[in-house]
This record gives C-alpha cells, sequence and structure tokens, in this order.
C-alpha cells in the first residue's frame, strides 16, 4: 500500500475507532471528538489551545449543525491542522 | 508519533518529495502533480479517471489559478480522495 492510501486508511481507522464509542458509529459525539483530541491529537498541532477554544473548534467543526461530526467535518479539521504542521516545519 | 500525526507527516513527506523535482519547492507543476497521481495514487481511488479527467481534476486543483498546486490546495484533493475511500470501505 502507497504512503497515500496508508495514510487515508489510518485516519479512517482512527475516526471509527472513536466513533463507535457511543451514539452512531458513522459520527464523533462532542465527547468522542474530546477523547480523540486528547489521546491523538497532541498539543502541539492544537497550538496549546484550551478547552474554550477547543470546544470552540468542535462546534465550527459541526458544519451541518446537528451537533456530531460526521467523516466529511472531521477531514476539514485534519486539513486545516496538516497545513498548520505543515507551516511549522 | 501517533497515528494521526503520522499521517499528516507522511502526507506532507510525499508533497514535498514531488515539488522538489522541478520548479519552486513549495508547489507541485502539472507534470509533478500527474508523477504523484500516477506513483502514489492508486488507480481505484481515482474512480478509473482516464487522462482528460485528471488534467480536468488539476485544473479544478489550482485554486488560485497560478497553475501550480500548494500545500493546501493538495490537501483538498487528499480531503476529497479520503471521503471517496471512506464510502467505498
Amino acid at each position: 500500500m502507497g504512503r497515500i492510501s496508508q495514510s487515508m486508511m489510518s485516519l479512517i481507522e482512527v475516526f471509527n475507532e472513536y466513533a463507535k464509542a457511543e451514539g452512531t458509529v458513522k459520527t464523533l459525539t462532542k465527547k468522542e471528538v474530546k477523547t480523540l483530541f486528547e489521546e491523538e491529537i497532541p498539543s502541539y498541532l492544537m497550538g496549546g489551545k484550551n478547552q474554550e477554544e477547543v470546544d470552540k473548534l468542535i462546534q465550527d467543526l459541526d458544519e451541518d449543525g446537528d451537533s456530531e461530526v460526521n467523516f466529511s467535518e472531521f477531514m476539514i479539521l485534519i486539513s486545516k491542522l496538516t497545513c498548520t504542521f505543515y507551516k511549522m516545519l
């Protein structure tokens, strides 16, 4: 498997792993997003955001306003963070 | 390194590797995008697109119209492909 497919697969795996914890397996609840952030996204990628800013980020992520984060909303976050990471290097 | 950081790092590495082949190291020329597609993105992810459709995709990718694909434009493609991949699974 190429590096791009491997990365895509890995992002899908992480999403699915956290999404299945509670509620529907196709979306992340706010609680699941928080756990995923805490366990999988190092603080330097979050730019030292505090809880209030993380809450705001989750709210902004939920583009369709259903209080849950679906896979395409999750990928918007990943893209933003990867661009931030790219600029830091 | 966590799985998310690992994936992000991998996408940045692939982009940089192809971007440095010709022209500016910060962007992919059309030729570099084609080589990256051919070598790194399996045909099933491209949905069996022909050369004309790939040309159109490259043109669409170039949001700022400078004929080169920068990192955030590249991440838009990766997000779209990952969402396609997610739906296929």
